[in-house]
C-alpha cells in the first residue's frame, strides 16, 4: 500500500512524545509497546499538569479503561487544549456502554474534545453511534464481531459515525476497519490469539499514538498502517510463540518484540488492506 | 476429588465477567490470568460505575492491596450490591492488620457485606479473626506458615472464622486450607517459588472468582478447585521452568499459561485435596 | 571494590521490607525486582496509612512518575515520618521539570523531606539544582547523556547538588555517576537497551531500597553497589537475551531474573567502579 511508506520510518526518526491518560490495567503495556515501536511515552493525568505535558507531546492518547471522577475531568482537559494545540488524538473508548458513567464519559469526551481517531471493538463503537450497546465487559459481544458477512453493513456505519464525530473511526475485530467520511479500508491483519491477551487494543491505540505523533498530515494512513502493524505483529507473535512452543503469557511480549523488529519492507510487504470506498 | 468435576469446564463454557477492584501492583496479571483460566476480566472502581458493573458481572474479588480513601467506598458499595444481586463475591484482605486504615476497611467490609470466600494468607486471616497479627507487609510473616504441625490448630481456627463470618475461608501457605463451617479440605499442591513473585495471592483470587463466576451454587467446591489449580500451576510452572533454565519473572507468565493449558483430567489427576472434617 | 561486600547478603539475610509511593506504570516491575533482590515490597499511598506503613519499612522509595494531588501529600507525610523515624528514603524525580505540577512537587519534597538518596537521569537532576531544564517526557534529553566528555562537570555538579541537598546523587545514564560531598564514583556498567525497557530507572530505585533497608548505615557504598548492580543485571541480560535470541520483552524479564542470580562474587568480579575523587 504506496501511501503508507515512510510512517514507521517517521516514528523511528521523530522518537514522538505519547501523552497517555490511560488504564491501570494496561499502561505498562502501552508504555513498552510505545518505545518498541519507536516513540517515547508518559503517562500523566493530574488535571494540573496535563495541558503542559500535552503541550510537549506529538500525540495524546486517551483510555477510559479505569477513568474515575478524577481522571475524567483531566482527560477533558488535556483533550481540549490538545485541540488548541493542534495535537493529534486517539479516544479508546473502552467498555463504553458498560455503565452510565462511562456512556457519559464518552458522550463528554466526544462534545467537548475532537478527536483525530477512534478506535474500539464493534460494540463500544457502535454504543457511540445509537446508545444501545451489547457491551459484555471489555470484549466484543458475541455474535457482534466483524466477519465478511457484515462488512458492508459495518463500513456504511464507519462512514457515518466519521461524518458525526469528524473523527477517523478504526473497528478492531478478526477483520480492522479503518474509515473516514470519504475513504475506507478493511484490515486482514492479525490472530484470534490477540484476544486473549489483555491490552491487545489499548497497546493498538499507543501505537496508532506513535504514528500519528510521527505524521500528524497524515491521520488516515496512520490508523490504517498502525492497525495492519499492530495486526501483523499478532501474526509474527503467533509465528514465533509456535517456534518457541511458548504460552499465552510470553504471545504477549512476542507482540511488543515484533514491533520492535517491525521494519518498512516487512510491513508493507505483508500488510494486507482492502481500500472498499 | 469427584465432586470437584465439571467446574473448570463450565469456566471455558460460561465465559464469565468477573469485576474486580484491586490493586494497581499486580492487576495486569489479575487481568490476563482471568482471561487464560476462561473468564473475562473488567477492572472499575469508579463510585458512580460499580453497581451497573457488579450487576453485569458473574463474580466480584474485592482487593485491598492498594485500597484508599476514595475506592473503600466504591468496594463497600460494589460488595453490597453485588449481595443484593446474589453475585458471588471474593476478599483478598492484602496486608490486613500492617495498618490501621487497612484493619478499619476490613472491619467495614466484613459488616457491611457478606463474602462467598475470604482468602488470605495466615497473618492476614489471623487478623480478621483476633485483631492481633504479626503482618509484615503483604508476606506471610515467618514463623506463620501452615505446616503439618499446626494444621489441626488452623483447621479449628478456620472453622471458627467461618461460622463467625459466614463465608468460606481460604489460608493460602506451603499448605492451603479452605473450610467452611462444616468441611474443611488441606491441598498440598503449590511451590514455594510462588512466594517470590508478586501477584500469586492476587492471582489465585482471580481465578476463584472465574469458578465462583461459573459456578455459583458450588461454592466451596469452587474454592477447593480454584485454589488447587493455582497451586497446581504454580507446580507445572516450576517443571517447565526448569526445562526452559528461565528465570523468576518467566515463572509468572509460566504459571498464567499453566492455567491456560489446564484441563479438567490434568486437574482431577493432580490436585491434591484431604478432606479434614 | 572492597568496601560494597556483604551488602547484598545483608539484602539477602535480612528482607528488608521497602515501601513503595511509586508510579502505576512500572509498580509491579518493582514489586518483583525487590523480591528478586531479597526485600519484600509493599505499595501503600493512601494519605491515612502511610505512616504506619513507613514505621514498619526498612526503606522507602518515593517515585513522582504518576504523582497527584492525591499521593503527593502522601509522599510528603510518609518522607516527614520516614525522616523521624531514621529509615533511609530514595527519590526518583521522574520527569521533574516537565511541568509546573512536577517541579512544585520534587521542590516542595525536597523542602520537607531529607532523602537519603536523589536518582535521576541527567535532565532530572539538573532540574533540582537550577530549575532549567531540557526534560522530554521521562527520558534524558539527547545530547544530554553523560559520556566521558562531560565526565568532570557532571561532578562538580553532583557535588554541588548534594552540598545543596544533603543527599547522595545518583545519575543515571550511559555512565553512572554517584556522589556525595565527599566522595564520587562513576560507574561503567549498563547497557544501551536499558533505556528501551519501561521502569530501567525506577526499578534501579527499587534496588537501592533493598540495599539502603539493609545497610542503613552504609549509604555511600549501598548506592554504588546497588546502581552497580542494576547495570549489570542489564550487561547479564543483555548476554543472556542474545544467547536466547529473545526480544526486548523478555529483555525486562532477563534483568529481573538476573538481580535474581546475582551473588556477591559476580558483583564484586563484574562491577566497574572507579573512585573520582
Amino acid at each position: 500500500m504506496e501511501f503508507t511508506k515512510g510512517l514507521l520510518s517517521n516514528v523511528r526518526a521523530k522518537t514522538p512524545l505519547v501523552h497517555f491518560l490511560t488504564n491501570y490495567v494496561t499502561v505498562n503495556d502501552c508504555a513498552n509497546i510505545t518505545l518498541a515501536c519507536g516513540g517515547s511515552p508518559i503517562m500523566a493525568d493530574e488535571m494540573s499538569e496535563v495541558e503542559q505535558i500535552s503541550s510537549l507531546s506529538a500525540a495524546l492518547v486517551i483510555n477510559i479503561g479505569t477513568a474515575n471522577e478524577r481522571t475524567l475531568p483531566a482527560m477533558l482537559k488535556a483533550g481540549r487544549h490538545a485541540n488548541n494545540c493542534g495535537i493529534p488524538i486517539v479516544l479508546d473508548p473502552v467498555g463504553a456502554g458498560a455503565s452510565d458513567f462511562r456512556s457519559d464519559a464518552v458522550n463528554q469526551l466526544l462534545r467537548e474534545v475532537n478527536f483525530t481517531a477512534i478506535k474500539g471493538n464493534i460494540s463500544e463503537v457502535k454504543f457511540l453511534s445509537n446508545g444501545i450497546t451489547s457491551t459484555q465487559g471489555v470484549d466484543a459481544a458475541m455474535g457482534d464481531l466483524i466477519c465478511e458477512d457484515i462488512l458492508d453493513e459495518v463500513f456504511v456505519f464507519s462512514r457515518q459515525l466519521s461524518v458525526m464525530t469528524g473523527s477517523i473511526i478504526v473497528i478492531t475485530g478478526p477483520i480492522d476497519i479503518v474509515a473516514d467520511s470519504q475513504r475506507g479500508y478493511a484490515i486482514r491483519n492479525g490472530h484470534p490469539m490477540m484476544a486473549r491477551v489483555s491490552g491487545t487494543g489499548c497497546m493498538s491505540a499507543a501505537v496508532a499514538g506513535c504514528f500519528l505523533g510521527a505524521n500528524p498530515n497524515y491521520a488516515l494512513e496512520s490508523m490504517v498502517a498502525s492497525t495492519a502493524a499492530m495486526g501483523l505483529c499478532g501474526e509474527l507473535a503467533y509465528q514465533r510463540k509456535t517456534r518457541l512452543d511458548a504460552g499465552i503469557s510470553t504471545y504477549r511480549n512476542l507482540m511488543i518484540d515484533s514491533i520492535d523488529g517491525l521494519t518498512e519492507k516487512i510491513l508493507e510487504d505483508q500488510m494486507k488492506v482492502q481500500q472498499l470506498f
